[in-house]
């Protein structure tokens, strides 16, 4: 079999990706074969193999640009500077970018426990590499004595699931909109730390 | 094949839901057969059919317990009274119970998806029941005046998550037991609604 040219790989190359994403999240990445993201994207089997090594490569792969996405987009909407200003920031963000992402955010939640064990750890310091993020503002909160923060990695922790949380209630349509569902979570999360 | 025993009914059933909730916590209950639970607990797949009509009333049964368990827990636990002090028991309680179940606690999120719509029903009447019990109580504080909550729903949502989540990254025997991580929560919990 030819390998495809470079627009079919720049066309499908996605769609394979999307096709796995939207699988794994509905039915979970063990009970998911390759022939049904290959019949997802409508394509053969064989051809899915142009697009990825097997399975856990596009789990991984999946994972891995969940995760750089998370960090490029705070890299950007960060506005450095007073704590909390940032931390502010930050609540805004997180629900932002979670609830354009349902599937992945799932998926990176639920399937850590399919990775295998290469893969597994370098999700794992991608992760750790933004929790370090609330976990550094509310430090600096701390030290400017901005905030009351009785233990940094707890709070950023309990911050980082409290926002996440949104993703499970959510829907477009109800009863407040995304500005005053980021509004009231920003307003909690400030609270939690007395700023 | 004879029904087995009263006896047999009484230790084997209890095997049986262990089984299937340690499987669909580990691969998902779609990649799961009822083979493998049998095997899981040690007797052929036909006489699995003794303690179960199928696959689904494994997975409902699993989640109902859970969130009935849930409900006589906090019923038990509850001090009532001032709203300040039943927003510290109760975010103890939900931390304690949760850490005491993981894979009870990864199957009711994660499979909500799998339930068929009569279950699903079921179970989500069952869950609203327990969100509510921190909307009362935060409806309570605010309406005493004890607690500033902008959003009753928001703020018990926010919190049940954030609790929740302790379950992501607790391990026994790590840097704080579980007696500070109850006490660290319970106090940011309270901060959350500035109380």
């Amino acid at each position: 079999m030819a390998r495809p040219s470079g627009s079919d790989a720049g066309v499908t190359g996605p769609r394979v990706r999307q096709a796995a994403e939207r699988l794994f999240a509905r039915h979970g990445y063990a009970a998911v074969s390759m022939r049904q993201i290959a019949a997802e994207v409508g394509i053969g089997a064989g051809a899915l193999y142009h697009y990825t090594p097997d399975k856990q490569a596009l789990l991984a792969g999946l994972m891995r640009d969940h995760m750089t996405e998370v960090l490029a987009g705070w890299a950007a909407a960060d506005p450095g500077g007073d704590p909390v200003a940032r931390l502010d920031a930050f609540a805004r963000f997180h629900i932002r970018f979670h609830l354009d992402r349902p599937d992945a955010v799932f998926i990176a939640y639920m399937e850590l426990r399919s990775l295998e064990p290469a893969n597994f750890a370098e999700i794992e310091r991608l992760r750790r590499e933004y929790e370090a993020v609330p976990q550094d503002i509310l430090r600096a909160g701390a030290a400017s004595g901005a905030m009351r923060v009785p233990d940094v990695k707890l709070a950023g922790m309990a911050l980082i699931a409290m926002l996440t949380g949104v993703n499970t209630w959510f829907r477009e349509g109800g009863r407040l909109d995304r500005g005053a569902v980021e509004r009231i979570y920003a307003g909690m999360a400030r609270g939690m730390v007395g700023a």
